[in-house]
């Protein structure tokens, strides 16, 4: 399972606005074959997976999938619930119900009802791999990762507002890497005029990888870019399901004090700044307990000289 | 040699005002004796390793000494050169020179004189062993640690000034051990007026290693206090060769901008703030390229929830 739900990075973020699913079959212990998600959404993993392979051969075999066949019927193509019918695998494991109330649970019935030994998971590294996905069909918004490129103090920037850099040529090309895999890019009015991002993807095979720029800001939208007046707005970015906030720092405390930011991305310089521009705006915390408790390590990593640390935001659910 | 530089931690600090200095005797491959600096300074290193040792078995003994052996008689006893050439190890081998003008290479130039083999190293463990010393030879001050607890945004204090507690227990406990090891511990004046902080060790067993209490003001030391009225003048603290500066901002920032920091002591909570105390004042930057190169990476671990960093001053020399 946890193989299949690697193999899930593939599809992402092209797969959009469909989830980046990820298929495996195996036979006596040996992958015979795999599938992900296509560019658009489809064709599906199960789609990708099943294609060609013998009869004989399935009937021997398990197929591991990251997110419960779909069970309705679209213009685009049969179900996978039907693919999997027709291809008959011995049996059938699933890493997460697919919440959408069209399929979730019903994929799974329709598996067993024919037959079919099918076995669902609650496996982390499924989630995971869905994250933007399961965000969206449970809180209606997509995933949001806030990154800030800082100095040991903090700071993003100095008094004046230079920015560049901060950090070193390795963890700016990580910075490009994230873009690619995230399908909407947001920053603040401040920034957007101080800086005329190009909030493109510079890395070579990937540039025609860069996603949807969006910026928030309470006036118009510049040419070619998508506004949104609230951090809220977020709901109603279409076939967005991973959005990657770069700043500023009214921007950053605006998510922050809405509760809508699931990961942070530190890049620390080994660099002191002092009296520069600070990382965030104010969040409105009443005490010193209140901002404990909300986020725990996820990844580390040395960049060159700056450090890359991810925190999750710990949600009880 | 690095073992022989280990064993120097337990001379620090209270060969104060001395260099902790450690020595090993290993005959054939084991050692059959050590020794480390005694509280007051003496006895010296050499004494207490070669105290009650057969000439027989030192006759094929290797001394392994972190500092050059002392070549002057004092009033509190006889020099360590003298002492080795009473009993003949086969061969000395030293790790740091001493940069004492009433030693530096006469202790090694008797012992050669005298027909024992004596090799000079340039060991960098035993010289991180000693740098409290050797900066206070050569640089005429102690070495200076620099503590900061901090939120990933770089806040040392909520803006109502509250920041206990910032970090976690085992961050705490880890700050109180680095106490332990220092001579003396400094705060500024406004930290000195809001927190009125014990400064003290509170760990079990080391209650008596509370070391001297230092207040940067330009105002009058408060009572049991010494007080200094620059960054400059740590020159004048007798018998501090590790100095702790636990802050505030202020502070912080006027050691910076003299460049009298040679060690910077991170504690980073993984919580935000946004709008809290800043942990350094102006430092008086004049651009982002002057920020960098002046800081790397030393050790970094996992302090419960809290994260340690320790960087050094990148000197060239
Ligand atoms: N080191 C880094 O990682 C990094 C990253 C990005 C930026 N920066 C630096 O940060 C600085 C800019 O930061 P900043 O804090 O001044 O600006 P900012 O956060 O980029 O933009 C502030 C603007 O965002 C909009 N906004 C903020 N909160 C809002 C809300 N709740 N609802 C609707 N709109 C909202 C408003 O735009 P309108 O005024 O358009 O209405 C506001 O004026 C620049 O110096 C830039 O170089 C550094
Ligand atoms: N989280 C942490 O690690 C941490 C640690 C320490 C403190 N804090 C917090 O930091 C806050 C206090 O910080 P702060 O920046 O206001 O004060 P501070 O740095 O502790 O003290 C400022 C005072 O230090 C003296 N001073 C500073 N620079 C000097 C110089 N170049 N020459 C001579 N004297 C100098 C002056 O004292 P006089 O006014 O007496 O002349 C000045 O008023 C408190 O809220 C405290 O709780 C947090």
């Amino acid at each position: 399972m946890a193989a299949t739900a690697r193999l899930a990075a593939r599809a992402r973020p092209l797969a959009r606005p469909n989830p980046g699913v990820a298929a495996l079959v195996v036979q006596h212990g040996r992958v015979i074959a795999r599938g992900w998600t296509q560019a658009g959404g489809r064709p599906h993993a199960e789609a990708m997976g099943l294609a060609g392979l013998a009869p004989a051969a399935l009937a021997e075999a398990t197929l591991y999938v990251t997110l419960e066949p779909c069970a309705h019927e679209s213009a685009r193509g049969p179900s996978c619930a039907d693919l999997i019918l027709a291809a008959r695998p011995a049996r059938v494991v699933i890493g997460q119900l697919d919440p959408d109330p069209r399929t979730s649970g019903a994929g799974i019935a329709r598996l067993q009802t024919a037959g079919i030994e099918t076995r669902l998971l609650d496996d982390p590294a499924s989630a995971a791999s869905l994250v933007g996905f399961l965000t969206r069909q449970r809180a209606g918004r997509p995933w949001v990762t806030l990154k800030l490129a800082i100095s040991l103090d903090g700071c993003i920037a100095l008094a004046d507002g230079t920015s560049q850099w901060i950090t070193g040529e390795t963890a700016r090309a990580h910075v490009h890497a994230q873009r690619a895999r995230h399908d909407a890019i947001l920053v603040g009015g401040g920034t957007w005029r101080a800086d005329a991002p190009r909030l493109d993807v510079r890395l070579p095979g990937l540039e025609t990888r860069s996603p949807q720029r969006v910026v928030l800001t309470r006036g118009a939208a510049p040419d070619g870019v998508t506004a949104i007046s609230s951090p809220e707005a977020i709901a109603g970015l279409d076939s967005v399901l991973h959005l990657y906030v770069e700043g500023g720092a009214e921007t950053a405390a605006a998510f922050l004090a809405a509760d809508l930011v699931d990961e942070l991305h530190l890049y620390t310089a080994p660099i002191l700044i002092g009296d520069g521009r600070r990382s965030l705006g104010a969040l409105g915390l009443a005490s010193l307990a209140d901002a404990h408790g909300r986020w725990h390590l996820h990844e580390r990593r040395q960049l060159g000289s700056d450090q890359f640390t991810a925190y999750l935001r710990s949600r009880n659910s």
